[in-house]
């Protein structure tokens, strides 16, 4: 594989186009190559991740605290609010300081990352102008116009170690 | 106000000595007073934070992600499991990048930040052993057989300014 560039991976695409569904296998199969992996979603307008009421998280945050981390013996839970304003870039930026070796991001369709396109249909085409666009998804193989490595998400075995070449050997 | 070397405070004691609520006080008042508050728990042996089920997030880590961030309107939920060992002393560093002014850090009884132990009762005295104790606090106000400030937590708030002055100004 080339030398690596930006390691993020982008996948978007509208709603029920499979996102979530091919961010894991992208997860999965990355994380078999080898890779230490990083995941970021963007949880779309007008609602926020929930929390877990009840839980002495929450209570720090609803105390006043403008970030709030509990560890366990596996794993930290660690809620960031909008005092203290954090964007995607800066998110990207905590993971690869902990060490991530690629990130993968579901949604932000409008930033410049290299990005995978799912379609639902040939309406959705319009998707195909956004930026660096390395590759297009959908449940039935799309056809898009352009010169694209294509796959489809219901047979994404098949097609997963050259679209992995595909994204990291840029 | 002195100079603040290390703005971290620690809130110790066994089960049931309140130190949850004791957290949750002290966060409202650094609030009041201007501070952004961190706030960093340590959930205990045997245990860990709740993954909410069924959340993209928690199948992002299912599927093998070492870190998944998701990010709403209003906050982000960030998990780090332990492929990626972050220990205290990285998180305070990760949240006073962030901008955080002081952390209020429940639990973790046996490092040397600046201390408020809680005692239940005379049997609870062994903690005093502690390092860095700055004052001790209980549900009746404890007499300690040290010098230190000692405060009721049913009554915190005729003891809170005191106690900010005594914990910030080191």
């Amino acid at each position: 594989m080339g030398a690596r560039r930006i390691p993020i991976i982008q996948i978007v695409g509208y709603k029920n186009a499979g996102k979530t569904t091919v961010a894991k296998l992208l997860i999965e199969t990355l994380k078999e190559t080898g890779f230490k992996v990083g995941a970021i979603k963007h949880h779309g307008h007008g609602g926020k991740p929930d929390r877990m009421e009840g839980t002495d998280s929450n209570s720090y945050l609803e105390a006043g605290a403008a970030v709030s981390a509990v560890q366990g013996d596996r794993e930290w839970q660690y809620t960031i609010t909008d005092e203290m304003p954090v964007d995607l870039d800066m998110m990207i930026q905590m993971q690869l300081a902990l060490g991530i070796d690629i990130i993968v991001v579901e949604g932000y369709k409008h930033l410049n990352y290299p990005k995978i396109v799912l379609l639902r249909d040939e309406r959705d085409e319009e998707l195909l102008e956004l930026s660096n666009i390395q590759a297009v998804g959908g449940w039935n193989r799309p056809h898009s116009n352009k010169a694209l490595f294509t796959f489809s998400i219901d047979d994404f075995a098949r097609y997963k170690l050259e679209l992995l070449e595909l994204l990291i050997s840029r």
